[in-house]
């Protein structure tokens, strides 16, 4: 590849990457103004002034281009998250602390709502999305031996889409806080801690974000 | 309303009750003998002998065609295991042996494995599906203080959520009975078992099925 050929590609690919963050720039922005459901892709590519086929050269659906929005958020709160986090030592607390912000961040947002009940495969999303954080605390707890679990495959996907689908029953509870910190006492339990610690580490005072 | 009306609404109901079967069948049938995702709702009511637009009268998709089949199964499986559990007394060794056996035939289902992977809202149709059979051996155990949990309606979704995500995981695993039986441990942890008993439930010489 010579030199011209190069620039040549990188224009290309700058250009591609530039259609990208317009269409997701324009999703979030209409989708915060009206309900999803009524919302094209049509509607999304005039807003993005993009060609309508040039949206399916990065998605295939609404759904799809939701994933990238909900994953900056859980990103952008998980950054926050770790000013907090850095003043605790137990990997159970970190754990929960994570997830009673997290899926309060969840249930409060009409993107994050919407994603969870549209999700065809959950599973893969929303690893990338939810389970990358929490995964990383998880390594911490298990290697010091404070989060005892014999299959760490089997754990995980447990309490992923255990944690998921409780955040998806809390959507239309009155107290979505409570049901949010009810799934992460279970949730200890399942990193085997015993039932009276996960109650205490579950419930007690959450520290507030910045 | 009289008789004569009776007799002919009667007519009519029983009319789309037998479509609905034929079309139950004759899906079953087709989606068992080749690749379910190439099979066309039109495939579907040819091999049924039953109108195009009748399909969107009882379904509004392949996915939810499925529903009813694999509820079917799970009923059919609840009903066999039913004299097994006889002879068991303890809550959390029927829900073990109830969630290993279920979850043997769901990774051996072709038919089963497609509609998890291609369930967008997996809550609501496995409640129906997998969830009813475990929630009455779980009322019992709750009643009797032998399975604790502090909200009920947060250890169910917790533990239904988290049962089928780690089913799923096992779908590409060499021994998936492993990671079913290693997710049965985690959901007994859930359910208030200690470490110790949870794995020792989970995992002990499983009673054949008839």
């Amino acid at each position: 590849m010579n030199g011209q050929e190069e620039v040549r590609l990188s224009r290309v690919e700058r250009r591609k990457q530039d259609t990208r963050a317009r269409i997701l720039i324009a999703a979030e922005s209409l989708m915060r103004s009206r309900s999803i459901d009524g919302i094209t892709i049509r509607d999304i590519t005039e807003a993005a002034d993009v060609g309508h086929g040039s949206f399916y050269l990065h998605f295939k659906s609404k759904y799809e281009v939701l994933i990238p929005i909900v994953q900056g958020m859980a990103e952008e709160l998980d950054t926050r998250l770790r000013g907090l986090l850095a003043n605790l030592t137990d990997p159970a607390e970190i754990m929960a602390v994570s997830g009673r912000h997290m899926g309060r961040m969840i249930v409060a947002d009409e993107l994050w709502r919407w994603t969870l009940l549209h999700a065809a495969v959950p599973v893969q999303e929303m690893q990338n999305a939810i389970g990358r954080f929490s995964q990383r605390d998880f390594n911490r707890g298990h290697q010091t031996g404070r989060l005892l679990v014999n299959d760490v495959a089997a754990a995980s996907s447990f309490a992923l889409g255990g944690y998921v689908n409780c955040l998806m029953s809390a959507f239309n509870e009155q107290d979505a806080h409570q049901r949010i910190d009810d799934g992460v006492e279970i949730m200890l339990r399942v990193f085997g801690l015993s039932i009276a610690e996960a109650k205490r580490i579950a419930h007690q005072s959450l520290p507030i974000l910045e």
